[in-house]
């Protein structure tokens, strides 16, 4: 058995984005951007299940953060255009953040609070300001951090749910088992979890799921902890599409702060070896 | 000193029920019924404040549970009549049930909801859905657990209260001292705790009770863990009648979802030695 | 560097009170008033920030308290007007009370509700009523409390502040450093704590205050925790003095229950060693 099918290959450091030809000529490095604070927390909440320490890399477009856990069992990629800040002006750059100390500063800020963040390039910090509090820290040296390939995978089958369905199944299978098996067929979709003297078991048929696109069936079972924490993380009402293949890894798509936010989650399947 | 006048006698297991007639004849078990998830967890809560690892007597009129808490002194009787439940089909069986796990089911369910229980004669498991959800779990081995015998008391005073004054009374009592003296005479109902440095009273006069039936003075001294943990775990609003005499048992009557359930709780007496 | 510039002095134990004069001539002590659980708490939650077992020293006109904590980095002066009390009858005595049983005996009166004490001077006892409870406690034995002398500062700096900026400030603060500098000129007051990685500051500027007045600029460096645990400890919309110079303590003067309470609050400040 390997829990670890995927991901342990990194790509060459590259700078993303369609953009490129545009970096700003005089090689300075900006970042400066105001953003609500509901849209920082909930990316946040995302990230933080996999990662405590991240690099964001930067353009004019946006950012986007890729990521594997420490244990490589997961990936994540996330993309932040510049239209999920309330604004935004940027040249190419890095910043490489502690989200337990970003955590810190969203409890700061209550609900409809804007935060602004500002890259301090002369001593390689990020200041904070929410209303006539300023809070600046260290960013985190990102020189070791590469950017992980982000794998492309073909998956037969394809589920679109609201995120609340799967939070309940997840509710139900704590405490029964170390893992979850993710089942669809053309009928139905399944999560279940088997213990030694106890099951639990959501089946979602049609009119629980918005869209089921499946040619025959297939289940593969992943780690609960992973795929708990990041289902609990994604707020209520958030659309969520599951790609699954029989022993492939799951990947999870979704949106946040109507879909200014987009994430693509993968997670590498428990493989029962023979 | 003694905790254990009482119940230390077991009668013989006995089929409860004014119905035992009425056997199915073919000798197959059976249980399956609805009950909102509030009713569950009212009994619940009651009964797990005195022990874990339960067994419900069944047959066609309802569930009984009779039992002491492990160190026998405290004991409990609850009728669970079938219009307790949404809807109820049995014949007569047994089942034992992990109160903790059932806990978690509950969890599962919203205020409202309504929970489906079905005992899986075939691999020995209970089967719970709620929505979508299913959860099913090994039965507890009953056949060690033996049916309390109840004891018949005459009991010299009695008074009616709602539980929450009761509740008052036990906040108040908390880390004064392990025991609470309940003490009532024709004008009174009383619960003190006297501890070295600090005391603490609840004197309930007329007005305070809806009936004090009392000849002379009582009073008897209780474990206040015991009393405190099933006082709290019964409903606001709830009509509690105590019955009570010197140096003897305290009985607590009550019923829970509309009188539906039935408890009778028995609770021993701390006797000085001398 | 020394945390403790004041407050070793201990001032010889007085009579406090304009009403020396109409001491009680028989010498019989008594103290039996009635106050709302809102205004006991208020006053409970400031001084046990400081110190949990304390001396009240009353007369007819209301109840004094002067104490500094065990490790003589503040100190506090409270006084309670016996128009803070619902009624309200003393003569000359004291009262020596655990602050940790006094907020149990808070725990059981709901908002609103009157709570009676009464000294039961046969016995030591304060006996607490609300509503049908009565909780009586051991006085905890004063002869060994001396009354700090409270000191007479002539600080140069005042600004005036509702306590919900300071408490915004605090919550920024944490986690950063185990100091807090308060800092003021004639632009602004300002709240500032640095660490090793990371800054927070918060800058009140005009608007954000009520009143300033500052002749130069004046800056000290207080103990975090005693700032926070103090200003988290009073409710929100109080209005607050800050008196503050260099390297002086900061005194800190506000009232509770509609300025029934009037408080003064003095915190040693870190004076950095050359």
């Amino acid at each position: 058995m390997s829990l670890r099918p995927e991901y342990t290959g990194v790509a060459s450091a590259t700078i993303p984005g369609e953009n490129i030809e545009s970096n700003d000529s005089d090689g300075e490095q900006m970042f400066k951007a105001e953003i609500k604070s509901e849209t920082l927390k909930g990316l946040v909440n995302v990230i933080s299940t996999l990662i405590d320490e991240v690099k964001f890399t930067i353009d004019q477009d946006g950012m986007v953060l890729k990521a594997v856990d420490p244990a490589h069992v997961a990936m994540i990629e996330l993309k932040v255009g510049a239209k999920a800040f309330e604004s935004y002006s940027a040249s190419n750059t890095e910043i490489g953040l502690d989200l337990d100390k970003v955590k810190t500063v969203l409890k700061l800020a209550g609900p409809g609070d804007t935060i602004s963040m500002e890259q301090d390039e002369g001593n390689g910090r990020l200041v904070f300001r929410i209303g006539k509090i300023t809070r600046s820290m260290n960013l985190v040296d990102t020189s070791s951090m590469n950017d992980p390939k982000v794998p492309q995978l073909s998956l037969s089958t394809k589920v679109r749910v609201v995120v609340d369905q799967l939070q309940k199944g997840i509710r139900a299978a704590e405490s029964i088992s170390d893992h979850i098996a993710l089942k669809a067929n053309s009928k139905y979709f399944e999560l279940s979890c088997e213990g030694d003297t106890d099951d639990a078991n959501l089946k979602l048929e049609e009119g629980d799921y918005e869209e089921l696109i499946a040619s025959s069936e297939v289940c593969s079972l992943f780690p609960l902890d992973y795929f708990s924490n990041l289902i609990k993380a994604i707020p209520s009402g958030t659309m969520i599409t599951v790609e699954l293949d029989n022993d492939y890894p799951v990947k999870l798509v979704f949106g946040l702060s109507n879909d200014e936010v987009k994430v693509e989650y993968f997670l590498a399947p428990r493989i029962e070896s023979d």
